[in-house]
């Protein structure tokens, strides 16, 4: 990933130099587990820890020669060591290596990534109680429907980020699978129970079964779940460049201390983070078409997943990381305009109570029907005339033969539409 | 989807009848629960279920004029209604019928799903068991690495199913959220209190939050379960192509009787099948793209996700049926050549023995190094000669030095690799 | 796909009945080709087109016991034949006929593809030449930018609609590559030269060299070419989406007499045609995943194409027909609200007028640092305060130093934007 | 892209101080443009190159605080300019620059992958002379199907590059047009004449119409381009990996002098570059999902394909490089093992002339029908008791009545199946 979107401290964990230091935390949790089963002297991992050296630019330049990244990262760890250098990487595959390493990297991002979510859900939480009861309009198909709080739509984001927070914790849990079963899988060379030890130095769990490698679908589930929450975002950035088109401005995101909108057009601004934030979201879904062709391997596993693991783990995971972290901010120093929010609610002509009219009527005692096609042409006739609908409406010889002027006032009374607001804010006990 | 892939029952929920008649169901059940509130007269939803007329035709007719399926449904619906007719679709708006019967049909077709995946598991489970013992060569980069069992290759297949089944059962809970408050969620016209016991009757949850529809995310999570679902099953499916190749033919897809391989090579048997099912695994994950698409919609909904749905629901679900199915029959009937098995294996020379011989060297005392180097030169001349690979071990004098004749026997003896088996099987209580 | 969105005539060509018809095809015009080279006897082709069977239930029916629908087609098309039933079929394999009968199809798709394209080049080119001058603000990040034309935004759909005409005729030339060559390509059982005359028949030309079928990387870069289109249409029908909400309303997709917006809010005009086109846009490009997908097949061929295939090839081409059509008729009937346009232009305090003051001072010898900082200062003012831009530019000491009150006039005149508007048209001979 | 599979030049190319260079050479051509039509002194642009200053560092130093990398640029490129200062940037917009000088990269880009492919071109030519009459078995389905020749396979390869060399050849023609046109293309501040002038200077064309920016249909085709590549390479590499299987074993990459297999088996000789590219053939497909999502902006443009781009646009292009150029030394160092060849030729016990057994009975005054399951019967005779097929025929009362011993014999001569290959060949000049 570029440097622009690499954020730590998933930067660090994506190094090349934390990936060889985890290799060698995987090999030494391996010998301590055999030290416990007596297959290795006590110490030896002590000695290998101390004697080992992880030397990027050397291991670089032993695998330009063998074309292999675990010999050459053996080779440059057991260069300075003594006689516990037997002990390196016996009876392990390159794979118990590399694929518990990838393991114990992804739990860490997803770890990290989690926290983020938290926070992210935190700021939201603090929107959805700071606008709970700020009237605005509610919009179906980019139009005017009924009014609705605020608060509400944070409330669904809220509440989309809680989903995709109980999503990453099932996928810290499947990522947080892993393996030392040997060259297929089937412990030719080490035990089941050292290699349940030896994750256990980890924190990680054995595979119930594996090949030679930790089946992809987990990974692919993983890129799944971050495309999920990078599309949540997506949905959060797309309502604010929504909300800050100048013909709306109900809402903006922060506008930076010295930030310059336009090179040409000094009084633009422009949502550039949210606009940034799709972007990414498509990213990651791009991401996961590969995770899915990842899974169905050649037998015991072939390697062409492992191209693209190098470039898309850690692009992903650093794109949502990135994503989450911005977003917090964003909603956090979120600018919201109540009043424009009120002026745009009266633009359409008090249309948004049509409904309430409509089931007045019905319940007046016209038809469905009847009712449907008097309101429709009174709303056509206050749209097309840009004339307020109440007014229409009291004029209606018709309608006011079935209702009286009082009662047609409080169909027009926007509180009415908040009157549940409370009921759905306690399902989230706030 | 085709007719060729449409299977029943899935066919059946996804027929605009079916569709309709969902529809029918959701207004009954808000009735019914209008009547519980006192909201409608008791008696109101019986008598609604006896009038109400669903016509695919009649309703089609109606929605080419205006241009709105709830609009033409109601139309149709209530043509032959009495009174009762005033309290159809009271206080409700078009995607509260639509979405909660969209997740009505989700939650079925899963529910069938799912108990195809049991049907799958069952069937890979008696094969695990039937060649628990069975010596294959296991094959990495699709090169003999090392023997292992037939049955630990099919615990695999048990295993990610397991896991996809596992993720079924949450996609279920998450289908089953519907929804019934109003034009942009917020319970305009009818209370949560009512929704609660509609979507009960249906068997249905309340979203926590709703915009005017259910949020899309769960339904692009339940894309990409399907596609999880279909890439295992690609998983196997290759594996047997690769198999049933004839330089390999170790299985083979059941053949029908008077199945013919083709119009020209009357002695092809082709796997198919298994051909097939790989196609389908990719448009399971094209699927997914749209479904990750479809979840920021505009403000309080916009319509777009809506013709995607329209073809990919149904299209995926049938899709995922079709191959669980297939699959099933297919594992069911597989061809096992076990002959072949330990044909193959013994055609790599035993060079698939390296690695232990490798070990052995080491505990002998030689640095992992030398005895890298030692074993690579010997199994390549084993390869490039094509002579078995235990004489040259025997042969050679540095190693003779080391070793005795009985322990490079003991070496090369393939109930080595099967011993661990028995612990990988306990942990699936086999 | 589903009735909704299939459309003739794309929707006979993809019926089953068709495609028996168009193997037929291809079978007479081998046997036709056979008779011109002396190795069937004259007349052969003219009895087989007389006497051949196509039913599609008794196909089927056969296909059901020999689970190989070329063989199942041949048995029911010689059925009723007499002696000339030895010529059918004789020396082909079953890709020689389903595989170029396929590229018929496909040709004959593209075709009347490219025929829509053209008419909505037509609507395009009209409703670029009604608009040529009215003025409208240009938008960029959703933010009023500077004046442009309205028909400088069609003329850019006009634009992307001709490179998208020019890459569909790449297409179609593409996809008139067929085969006769046999089971893997290598004219085992037929000639070249029959292979050139039978295809000439039906307006195909040979592979210049083929496995068993038609190299796949064709089909996927016509599922390329659907797609890009799809996504010209998007960018159109997101910009009809955006220009209808009712903050803006400066253009609306046409309604429908007695189309009605929604079940519950009656004054609704929703963008329901354009909503339904951003999506079918999304299921494009789902589609191209798998195409990519199918171009990598084992060896000679193998057929996990197929069931991709059958599905993709007609839903991606009967969606983007619809897409075609649809746009057609809808930008034809656009409605388009110029008053509007000059109202929203308004809105924004004179402050798009912004660039144009920044380059005069710089002319007038303010360094453009400076330059900008003033103009951004005042531009803020204007917005913050909601006052006139151009009264704040004339009431500055600073810049009133500068220029004059009859350069500033000139500066906000809006006819300024348009004065290069001729020399784009005329590109386009327009 | 890591710097593992990033390759010079293109790696240079994407490096942040080219960028600015571009951007750079972008303003200097916009300025020469306007010297020529009197809107600059003359030297102007010779001073600007001169004292223009471009430091990476100190640009993103800037960037930290506007928040906008233009602004950054220009900021530090005029810092130690004099008077000519005013004149840089001079009447244009942000994406006059990056989207020119974007541009100019991918023009650069696909220029030097254009070579890369010839050179793919040029080895396949040669490999396919090499084994134009080696004799191999064509297989469908992964099955034995009909004899071929190995230098058929490669020269489908060559023929796919060449569809692709013509592809990328118009993708440079599109990636060659650019604009400065002002902040929403409509010339507002610079003509259309100096547009063309400076753009000539650069060796690009100007688009007939833009919007803020050049359309992104431009840079999803391209995407496409390089991933329908990439998916033909991938054809070659999964081709080679199933010949390299020790079953097969007919052909296999080059191994590397000093290269190791496996750190566990040292005899594996695996196709790790081809299994790498066939994942690399992955990421490529997934880069076009977003780049289609990138199509439909917002308006005069929206910024939300510029994150993606960043990313997307250098990986691409780098990842596409790396596999043409590796793939060009592979097939130039493949081994291939013709004696293998026909050792797997001839285990299928002859029945892959059964097609020609098939066609001579009809010949010889046998329905097809009949034909077809009689040489079915003896194939599949054959295949279960593993004899020869010939010997079969020759024992088989029925036939032997039709045949003599001699036609059978010739039925069975692999040359048969060569006799088409020159005129293949001569389709290609070759």
């Amino acid at each position: 990933m570029i440097e622009r979107y690499s954020l730590s401290p998933l930067k660090e964990i994506w190094s090349e130099e934390s990936k060889y230091e985890r290799w060698l935390e995987v090999e030494i949790a391996a010998i301590k587990a055999m030290e416990d089963f007596g297959e290795a002297p006590e110490g030896t991992s002590e000695l290998i820890r101390k004697n080992a050296v992880i030397n990027v630019k050397r291991i670089l330049e032993i695998e330009s020669v063998v074309d292999h990244d675990v010999i050459a990262f053996i080779k440059c760890a057991t260069e300075s060591m003594g006689d516990e250098a037997r002990f390196f990487h016996k009876g392990l595959t390159s794979s118990d290596i590399v694929d518990t390493a990838l393991s114990l990297a992804l739990k860490r991002c997803c770890e990290v990534i989690l926290i983020k979510m938290y926070e992210l859900e935190a700021v939201l939480k603090n929107k959805a109680i700071e606008y709970k009861y700020t009237p605005t309009i509610g919009r179906t198909h980019g139009v005017h429907a009924e009014p609705t709080s605020f608060g509400l739509k944070i409330l669904s984001y809220l509440s989309e980020t809680q989903r995709n927070i109980r999503r990453m914790k099932e996928i810290i849990k499947e990522v947080s699978y892993a393996k030392i079963s040997g060259a297929v899988g089937n412990y030719a060379n080490i035990s089941p129970e050292i290699e349940k030890v030896a994750l256990d130095h980890l924190g990680l769990k054995p595979c119930e079964v594996s090949t030679q490698i930790v089946p992809r679908d987990i990974h692919a589930n993983m890129l799944n779940a971050f495309a999920l929450t990078g599309a949540g975002i997506e949905r959060i950035a797309l309502e604010i460049r929504h909300l800050q088109k100048p013909e709306t401005m109900e809402a903006q995101e922060p506008f930076k201390k010295g930030q310059r909108g336009s090179s040409a057009m000094p009084h633009k601004k422009n949502p550039i983070l949210c606009e940034r934030l799709c972007g990414m979201a498509r990213m990651l879904r791009s991401y996961t078409v590969s995770g899915f062709e990842n899974i169905a391997l050649w037998h015991e596993r072939d390697i062409s997943h492992s191209s693209v693991e190098r470039v898309f783990l850690p692009d992903a995971s650093l794109t949502i990381y990135y994503m989450l972290t911005k977003t917090t901010t964003m909603i956090d120093g979120l600018i919201v305009n109540e009043n424009r929010m009120l002026e745009n609610f009266n633009a359409s002509f008090n249309l948004v109570f049509s409904q309430r009219v409509l089931l007045k009527l019905i319940d007046s005692g016209i038809s469905r029907e009847n009712a449907y096609k008097k309101v429709q042409e009174l709303a056509m006739k206050s749209w097309n005339e840009r004339v307020d609908f109440k007014g229409i409406i009291k004029d209606d010889t018709e309608i006011s033969k079935k209702l009286s002027e009082e009662e047609i006032d409080e169909l027009f009374d926007p509180s009415y539409f908040m009157r549940n607001v409370d009921k759905i804010y306690s399902r989230f006990g706030m």
